[in-house]
């Protein structure tokens, strides 16, 4: 069940037709923000930030998740004190059919070749 | 007819198993960069700097060239006086399937959507 946020909490989202390619490919081009997203793909639902762990500071992990908010790749909604993260994939497929699932499975790839554990395996 | 570059003109390239993911998604991402490789792929050969025509200074060319390259993403050599430049469609391919072709078709429905020239448009 959803609590509807209190006022002045309402985060900035683009609308689908503001998402730009361009700003979706400079958020999944870092290595801690790609994490996110398999995360939330492995989940195949939302999670909240703290349920996500980042080997960085705080700050520089909500500085992720704004820029993974304002570039139309998630979506964040606070449901009581927590702020939940979800992939925007009907908004991305619409704009961009096929690209972010190209991506995830990039990022599989190269976790597999590299021996790396993928998203899901790291999440907690 | 290829001629040898003169010693010192060899351009450093990492090897196709030492090009990572995010350094692609980077280079791809801003749209200047995006534009040469659409380019590239249009014309489905080399292409001298020269002939992709972009509207910033030519030191800011030929860093984005340079992070083009550095990433993995195109292969530049010199041929005479001209540096070339190709796509390296064969490693990215090999390394992550049909993700270059998803975001070539991306940035074309992209600029559909907003009315722009494609790169092939663009091309002189």
């Amino acid at each position: 069940m959803t609590t509807a946020a209190p006022a002045g909490r309402t985060l900035a989202h683009p609308a689908r037709d503001e998402i730009r390619l361009e700003a979706v490919l400079h958020a999944l081009a870092d290595p801690m923000r790609l994490r996110v997203v398999r995360e939330l793909a492995g989940c195949g639902g939302e999670l909240s930030c703290s349920q996500i762990e980042l080997p960085v500071t705080k700050s520089t992990t909500t500085h992720h998740f704004r820029v993974l908010r304002e570039s139309g790749v998630l979506r964040q909604s606070y449901r009581g004190t927590a702020k939940l993260n979800g992939l925007r994939r009907d908004d991305l497929d619409a704009l961009f059919p096929g690209l972010l699932q190209r991506i995830l499975d990039a990022a599989d790839r190269q976790s597999d070749r590299l021996g790396e554990a993928g998203g899901g395996a790291a999440r907690r």
